[in-house]
């Protein structure tokens, strides 16, 4: 078969799968989710022999050390994997919610309910263990799924699709709900982009080459996030000890994530603040670079930024710092630099923050807390199959309740239209 | 400047007036609207010289005494059009409604806010009154508008905008929220579809060709419906005057409209009601084409139907009928045709509609209703900028409510990452 038929083949049986998948209880779900991690167990040995295989081709290939070690799976990642599913099925259930009811003049109920959208498709890259968390979440809601991943991960993603497929088939779900392109290609990837018959609505999860050419190419809506361009306005008003201690934590406790901090806009009239911050973030390490007067107003010796620094994603222990002059000024700044996922003002005062979360227009705002909060699991939504900083369907952390749309229920005794 | 140049300015103009709108109250918005369908009536002369001319470049190039009638305005026309704007104005507002919203472990208060996508582009045909209904949903969600109507109209909808647009500013709405592509070429559409840093959605309304040619060209999530292959089953436990009543209704109301029933399926027990159903439509003048077992079935002389026939959009008064065995075979059909609008079972067996209404997967599933109250209107949802068919975002009607999307607001005093 050519690639276009591998994966037209993956995303038809996918779409066929969706039919079904439909009418199955959240319970028969659940437990199709419960015998996937246990058959995750059961078969680890292959799943680990799949992966040696990926582990010799990588280190043939030159791979860096840091990514051998993203791909590699032993049992106790195999066991996370399977601990991580059950956890999925242990969350609510997104499926059959009345998110809104109401009777209309003509005696007419109209319910709107949560239902499945029918066939997610997930491009990734290397990690294996996307290919189970993302089955996962999309069984949980409901969805049939075609997951194509990176090459160098290829016999582990097919190796733990299969079990995937085979548990969740054992259980009573349709063949195909688990689909995966089983070619490498990368013709794949715009073959999938264009199949709008089979697949509503495609996540790419991997670096911003990888989303933009997803973008371009697909003829069904793309749920993604390019980059976390995460930034924080310290107040005139705002109390040091706390500010102190929202930046660190923004900055310092896991640089390389898209919600960690990467501009900070201080009040002019905050000083103090401002020389509190900057100590602290150097005492732990982190290399701070000023606009002119940032430079000015600080007593130790800090790096000039450029202007470039305040578009630029470091995900490093590197942070560009601006003096504004007003919660405007720093309004513009945040709009011209956002990349739209979260933001945070730190003020004491209750306006001032309220006209920040009004008017910033980002995934996640935030007042006195910490950007770093910005999680699906931390929310409460549980598990999450990747962020949107897109303004439709879904913004934020995409979880199994993300992964759902709606129809319209009418229940009626002769209604017609006059 | 080029057709590119013309639409990036519009379309960067709108990305800047949704900064603005974003933060303006729902009581100006909905002056706005008010003094926009003020302005419509205090300039409707010029409007109406304005529609001379298109009506006049439409009769020379020969366009049908419909098209005609379908561009044509008068005074009782921009009167309809400024009404339809103050009703706008009237509905609830959908920005800043809190959808849900509560307090994590750590005392973080989250809340998810509707606010405004930001841009939206709408690409339309002929009817001038879309420019005004378009625009004026859009400035009541919050949203900047990028619109790009048909050539035959382009007097009128250019006169219109201007109008609707000098009324918003002098409202205190920002510059360019409610923009006009001014060029009539085709490459406009082509160079709208690709501008994703300046709009967030498109909705094409018109043909299924210039459906087709948006969504496979553009880079942002498109909002649409193609056609309109709405369905009925009729059950063998339906009661007959019921079924007469609704079939009638979904079919001979209004036929040309993407609500109106295009096949139905009858159950092989219930002969007696599929007699009635087929006397009353012939005797309303509708062609009634069955399937052989139908043609069998029916006392009166009927058209054989041919497979097409099932999967015709006729949208007028003609009719595909299939007799079916089994609710099983009435829903694997039903999966067949459907363009996943609107799908209606008659039953008096409530197990058998709940079925139904659980497995049929269209935007909107009816028990013992007709599919013609498939409408913004009839739903009371208000106002629609069109219907979607598609999973995501939105679908079914799509009022002011469905062009919004979420954010999160964090509310916090001091809560960081651990």
């Amino acid at each position: 078969m050519s690639v276009q038929q591998q994966v037209t083949h993956a995303a038809s049986s996918a779409r066929r799968a969706s039919r079904t998948l439909a009418s199955i209880s959240a319970e028969q779900r659940a437990d199709a989710l419960r015998a996937m991690a246990q058959a995750l167990r059961d078969h680890s040995a292959g799943i680990i022999a799949a992966n040696a295989n990926d582990m010799k081709a990588g280190s043939e290939a030159g791979l860096s050390a840091a990514m051998l070690d993203r791909l590699m799976l032993d049992d106790e990642r195999v066991e996370k994997i399977a601990v991580a599913l059950e956890e999925i099925a242990d969350l609510p259930d997104p499926v059959g919610d009345v998110l809104a009811e109401w009777t209309i003049d003509n005696g007419l109920l109209i319910q709107r309910v949560s239902v499945p959208i029918g066939v997610i498709g997930i491009i990734y890259e290397s990690r294996p263990n996307v290919t189970a968390d993302a089955a996962g979440l999309c069984i949980k809601s409901g969805n049939a799924c075609v997951l194509r991943g990176g090459s160098e991960a290829i016999h582990s993603n097919l190796a733990i699709a299969a079990v995937l497929q085979d548990a969740a088939e054992a259980a009573g779900l349709p063949a195909g709900c688990i689909s995966i392109v089983p070619v490498t290609d990368r013709d794949a990837v715009g073959v999938m982009c264009r199949l709008p018959e089979y697949i509503d609505m495609i996540i790419p999860r991997g670096g911003e080459g990888l989303i933009r050419a997803v973008t371009e190419n697909a003829q069904v809506p793309v749920l993604k996030h390019y980059r976390g361009m995460t930034q924080i306005y310290v107040d005139e008003a705002a109390d040091r000890d706390r500010a102190v201690t929202l930046v660190h934590n923004a900055k310092v406790q896991r640089p390389g994530v898209c919600n960690a901090v990467e501009n900070l806009y201080v009040h002019s009239g905050a000083p103090g603040v401002l020389n509190a911050i900057v100590s602290d973030l150097l005492a732990a390490g982190v290399e701070v670079r000023g606009c002119p007067r940032t430079v000015e107003m600080v007593d130790a010796e800090i790096v000039a930024a450029t202007d470039e620094d305040f578009d630029t994603e470091y995900l490093d222990l590197i942070l560009a710092v601006k003096v504004v002059d007003s919660l405007d000024e720093a309004l513009e700044q945040i709009a011209e630099h956002t990349s739209g996922l979260a933001e945070a003002i730190i003020t004491e005062d209750q306006e001032a923050a309220d006209r920040f979360l009004r008017e910033v227009d980002s995934a996640a705002v935030y007042h006195n807390a910490s950007t770093r909060l910005t999680d699906g699991g931390v929310f409460g939504l549980g598990a999450e199959i990747g962020v949107s900083t897109d303004k439709i369907h879904a913004r934020g952390p995409v979880g199994a309740a993300q992964l759902t749309i709606f129809k319209y229920v009418c229940r009626g005794d002769g209604q017609i239209r006059s």
